[in-house]
């Protein structure tokens, strides 16, 4: 039986919702083993899924675990994705400056598997700061201060973890239907009213051009309307990582941005992404809610309401810190920044403890890169292009060669 | 690494053969779990291999285990090899009207995987047929009466063996590339000078159209040029499948065959094979060839060695049995039979026993079908189109609806 759907995949047909349920409910069960569900997931990454397999697949994966459901809690609940960026610390941004607008934000991140730490592990830097709140627990607090962040309390969707493991290994992450219904799925089991996906498009990256971005866009838009969800997308660029890529270093960025000060392409897609969900949450036009997330940060309000989280939570904000062992980037070039290889900065901060090579690996907060120049910044001889913060030695590759000066 | 090369071929590029080398050879020794290799080989199954890929590969499957040689022997050694057919008893007719044209055939066979039984589980339903001869018996029994038929005496070509076994499960057996490599490696690893193929063409065998038995043909040639090796191939209807389906009916057919009184579609193949292999050995031409195939059949010689053959091996065939019950299979319609279902007919005949279900499950030698009728013959309402010799209980299907009469 998983042979012929295997087969039938293969020859590039539709698969019946029976099909699909057999496969991966099987799969999740372990009646179905690894190597036929990795072969049948390499036929649908060369063969595609149509429109109706993808809402099947969402529904399966949906409804393979727990569904939050925070309809008692006042307010529209708008929830963020990001199709995977290098140094994402959006949602430390985003979180307190939407809520310091009058919209609960309700956000469960993850820890990072990739190289990087996940919005939990930047938020962990903070000494204190808890992320295991109980589902009591975060209704009384977006109740009181109208945020939270932390940890996912339940089982949200185990198909998609089993089967996104199993991509990891085998080759076939990219599929723009089964990152679709990952997303999709991960999102509607949060219990969000609204959803607003940032797809990070470029070299490197999930989604490589634009033709992808659109179809993902579309694709999301799609499932949102089944489930009768609005779901609105921003294609922004991979490369722009801010300043930052390390935990501690990250929370501080942050609190840059929150501060109104930074004016980096970072802090103007926060700024763009908060504006969207505020418009979502509250049915005014994309202006006017930019007008208030601008009041939010200028005021001092969304940094306010930061600290403000950051105390419910437990976490004692004087108390971050970074490595004192600073390593200083020189340029030997003359010339722009053009180009920043977001990837390779990714894996060096790995390799200074910022991120992990595998599960389970600890993460070290306080060291990570600083970047001073940006992209289209001039650059002289001899000028700093970033900071490397250190414990024990450093990689041996030439970091300065990640930029790209012309 | 591993993900990498998976990626590469993903993405439609040629592998070096240091990459195929990693992912075979680490499959091989376990480094590589199943699921990496069965969403890489769905890779190779959808996106193909260049002609040096698949010279590589053969290379690896050939080098992975024993190669057996076979010079010290005199003359010609000629190999047939058969892509899969229903109830394929050629090896039975084969063997001994090569060997009676003065020919050496040193055929070593393997058990049925499929639904029928293979070559070996055919002459094991000869009573004492001994299929576990030593090299140094087969050097000899050459030697004396110029013919072998028995099973592998050394671990030939193991990464083909695991491999197929991965593919057989994963719906990653239709490849040409692959199935091109596994043909050539085994045959290789035999011993062969000159190897012969019959390509089995049609609905329900692995090759499905002529494009495909086009592209085996050319490919499996051009493996032998790079190997130094004379490759031939012919191609012919999946659906010859003589008139029988069942270990020992099959022998008797084959003896029938070679008592060159039988004309059906299935001798005419034998005739030709043989002529071909003949031909291939002697260097002389096809006509010439089928002349001396012709009088090795109707002088009795070719009988003669097949008896020899059996003897030699410690048959005894006049202790081989089928079973006493029989069903008699009527015709309900009046025409010209258009087409038998191979396919289904074989099925069937595992229901009954011919065939093992799974590796490991004991064969029933007396068992099996006899087809009265063939494609074209004419039918009249009563007639008998086959028999159905079985033991216990007959199986629920219809096997009337199996021949196309109109």
């Amino acid at each position: 039986m998983i042979i012929e759907i295997i087969e039938k995949k293969k020859n590039g047909l539709t698969l019946t919702k029976e099909e699909l349920a057999f496969a991966f409910e099987g799969y999740l069960k372990g009646d179905i083993p690894d190597y036929q569900m990795s072969s049948f997931l390499m036929a649908i990454c060369l063969k595609g899924l149509t429109d109706e397999e993808i809402f099947c697949l969402t529904d399966l994966f949906l409804k393979s675990g727990e569904i939050l459901d925070w309809s008692s809690l006042e307010g529209v609940k708008v929830d963020k994705h990001s199709t995977g960026g290098v140094g994402d610390k959006t949602t430390l941004v985003l979180a307190p400056l939407v809520a310091s607008c009058h919209v609960p934000v309700i956000k469960m991140s993850g820890r990072g598997l990739g190289h990087t730490g996940g919005t939990i592990d930047k938020l962990e830097s903070i000494p204190g700061y808890r992320t295991d709140l109980s589902e009591e627990e975060i209704k009384k607090q977006v109740e009181q201060i109208g945020v939270v962040v932390t940890g996912q309390t339940k089982d949200l969707v185990p198909m998609d973890k089993k089967v996104y493991a199993l991509r990891d290994v085998t080759g076939t992450v990219e599929s723009l239907g089964l990152i679709a219904t990952s997303i999709m799925s991960k999102k509607l089991a949060s219990g969000a009213d609204k959803i607003l996906i940032d797809i990070k498009v470029g070299k490197g990256a999930l989604i490589k051009n634009q033709e992808d971005a659109n179809f993902l866009s579309g694709i999301t838009k799609r499932i949102g309307d089944h489930y009768g969800r609005e779901v609105q997308t921003v294609l922004s660029d991979m490369n722009v990582l801010g300043r930052t890529i390390g935990n501690s270093l990250e929370v501080i960025e942050a609190i840059d941005v929150l501060k109104g000060k930074e004016q980096s392409e970072f802090s103007k897609l926060c700024i763009d992404l908060a504006s969207s969900m505020v418009s979502m949450a509250k049915g005014t036009d994309l202006a006017t809610s930019k007008q208030e997330v601008m009041n939010a940060l200028l005021s001092g309000k969304a940094l306010s309401k930061f600290l403000e989280l950051v105390k419910a939570q437990g976490g004692e904000i004087g108390k971050l810190s970074i490595s004192e062992k600073v390593f200083e980037i020189k340029s030997e070039k003359e010339g722009i920044v053009r180009h920043i290889d977001a990837l390779k900065m990714a894996k060096y901060s790995m390799n200074l403890g910022a991120g992990r090579k595998k599960e389970g690996d600890k993460i070290d907060p306080e060291v990570g890169i600083y970047l001073e120049k940006l992209v289209d910044d001039p650059v002289h001889i001899g000028d700093t292009l970033g900071r490397v913060y250190y414990h024990n030695v450093l990689p041996e590759e030439d970091i300065a060669s990640y930029f790209t000066i012309e």
